[in-house]
């Protein structure tokens, strides 16, 4: 079932292994991997977008704790857990919206310090490496489970609009938003993808269409000014984006243009859907105006990849995110199920389930699996 | 008061003159001229929007037509008028929403048809010159007006926010929507001008960021998707817009993304103002969904300035303008005044005023000004 011809990300070797990510700066001009032997190239990668998408970062991040630490063996406890909390740092400073990056710190943190004390460094990295692997494969399973939940929401013939890119290149595999998509159209019914290219880096216009192509799943690219044209033509029964950060209230950062897409969408009558892992999740901020908001390089916008479209000297303003009120969304589709209406009661109640409420303990981290 | 250094179109020589345009396609990275002597290099030229925007292309429509008379003067009567309708149609045919054109071209043969049986060819060319100058020199006039009536919707120290260019780029000076913010600088208020890029040809990045830099107006790049942000945030009191046809119950088509802007301009509560002059108004169309939209190469989606940014054989859709309903918008600026509210009422109300409902004679068309 539309099985993909790339790997996002991916640990080659062992123990003393390292991370080879497929550089998305280059699609689809250029299909290339970067292979990330240390930290320090982790961490432009994940800055500079070669790998990008809230899960992949989270993952990404796991596997560049690994890297951080593969010359820990030799050192003592206390260098070693110094070692980690540099290195934690350096990663958690990489990009500040997306939440999978520090919920998938933590988790290699807290891994880490069930093991303090009990295991030498060296097999510390041994747990630390499958941690990041199991975080890995529960991504798989993730995106697995809310193509299933979300598939339900689409029906026959539906047009259906996404922006930026929530897919298999964003994820481990499938995605989170183009899972829904692609489980739907694996379930046989017809779907019409409209892609917002997604300015000022494009990730609709390079990314979801080229994996939707891969795929076979029809899809036409739009500017992200004629979304409301095209929902006003009736060619849009849903849309369907991906989340960076969602609060505690279901407010949802994610990809500026998100939240323009959701209130054109509200104003067209057509319901929008939210695609997210429950490591998107950020219950310790109460709403959204509490999300760090990622400004960027204003050269994104006024020379894009490196061409010069504006005068010389011209202030560009470049939001990397907004954050769409949880009034607006119509529905949280994540591992767990579908979250609908979106408040801070339902997604306390929907994540209740799925959370472990008592402490990790060393033999919740297996050695290998 | 705000001079520009620049010429939008310009009328070189007399009779036999021909008309030089500022190539649009090339700012902002160059400032180049082209002589039209002939009526296929200016329909290229509408075609390609090395001139745009309603009103200039209305101007260079109306030159056009003294462009197409040029070797009339052995003609007979009856092979005169005959080439007079080839060159109308031929030039009718270059772009299909603007109404300007229509209009335009309209008013150039009312003028040649008043002179019928009258005056001699070359006679006749005199006076379709002497008509084309006049269309010229009106619209300086009514920009002006819509700067001045407009102006005073805008306070001190608001955020305006454009889309496309309504600049003196798109007219003969001032512009309509530009001219509004270029009279209320010019009376001492302090604006803050947004604009959005506009894909997918970035006549908001290339050409409204230029003039309004020429100009010394303050103005920040944003991309289109970034609209909803920059208007939560607080930074956006009005948003400013010009048009391509409105209909005689003012639903506006404008460039693509226009409708968004509505859109989210009413979510926040924001005024949305439209300027353009009564020869955008076409009153023979009931409503905007009449009114017919352009659609343009997808290459210029795909394949913006030449580079191709999505994979080969992804079909983009590339509608050149939306149409925005009256009821989103609150209030059209013309040289008469302002609209508001927005509905057949008060727009046929509003224009009947201007319109003249003597039938033409020979002496409104004097032969020289």
């Amino acid at each position: 079932m539309l099985p993909h011809r790339f790997a996002t990300l991916q640990w080659i070797g062992g123990l003393d292994g390292h991370l080879r990510i497929l550089d998305q700066t280059l699609l689809p001009r250029e299909l290339r991997y970067i292979d990330c032997c240390d930290e320090q190239t982790l961490w432009q990668a994940i800055n500079t977008l070669q790998v990008r998408g809230a899960p992949a970062i989270g993952i990404a991040a796991a596997y560049g704790v690994c890297l951080g630490l593969r010359n820990g063996d030799g050192m003592s406890e206390e260098e070693f857990f110094q070692r980690l909390q540099e290195v934690v740092k350096f990663l958690a400073s990489s990009r500040p919206t997306a939440v999978n990056l520090f919920w998938a710190l933590e988790r290699m943190e807290k891994c880490a310090a069930v093991c303090r004390g009990q295991l030498s460094p060296q097999q510390i990295r041994e747990r630390l490496l499958a941690e990041a692997r199991q975080i890995h494969e529960e991504d798989r399973a993730i995106c697995r489970a809310i193509g299933e939940h979300g598939a339900t929401l689409l029906c026959d013939n539906m047009g259906v609009l996404t922006h930026c890119n929530a897919g298999a290149l964003a994820t481990s595999e499938w995605g989170t938003a183009l899972a829904i998509i692609y489980f739907a159209v694996a379930s046989g019914r017809h779907i019409h993808v409209f892609a917002d290219e997604t300015r000022p880096l494009l990730q609709g216009a390079r990314l979801t269409t080229w994996e939707l192509q891969m795929s076979a799943v029809p899809v036409t690219l739009i500017c992200d000014n004629m979304a409301a044209e095209v929902m006003k033509e009736g060619q849009v029964q849903a849309v369907v984006v991906g989340a960076d950060r969602i609060a505690a209230n279901g407010d949802v950062a994610n990809k500026i243009g998100t939240y323009n897409l959701a209130i054109l969408a509200r104003y067209h009558g057509i319901p929008f859907y939210v695609a997210a892992p429950s490591s998107t999740f950020d219950l310790g901020l109460p709403h959204g105006g509490l999300i760090p908001i990622e400004k960027r390089d204003p050269r994104e916008i006024t020379q894009p990849f490196g061409t010069p479209i504006a005068p010389e000297g011209v202030p560009a303003y470049n939001p990397a995110f907004d954050v769409t009120p949880a009034e607006l969304v119509t529905a949280i589709v994540f591992e767990g199920g579908i979250i609908t209406p979106v408040n801070a009661n339902t997604v306390q109640a929907a994540l209740a389930g799925l959370h472990q409420t008592r402490q990790p303990r060393l033999q919740d981290y297996p050695a290998s699996k």
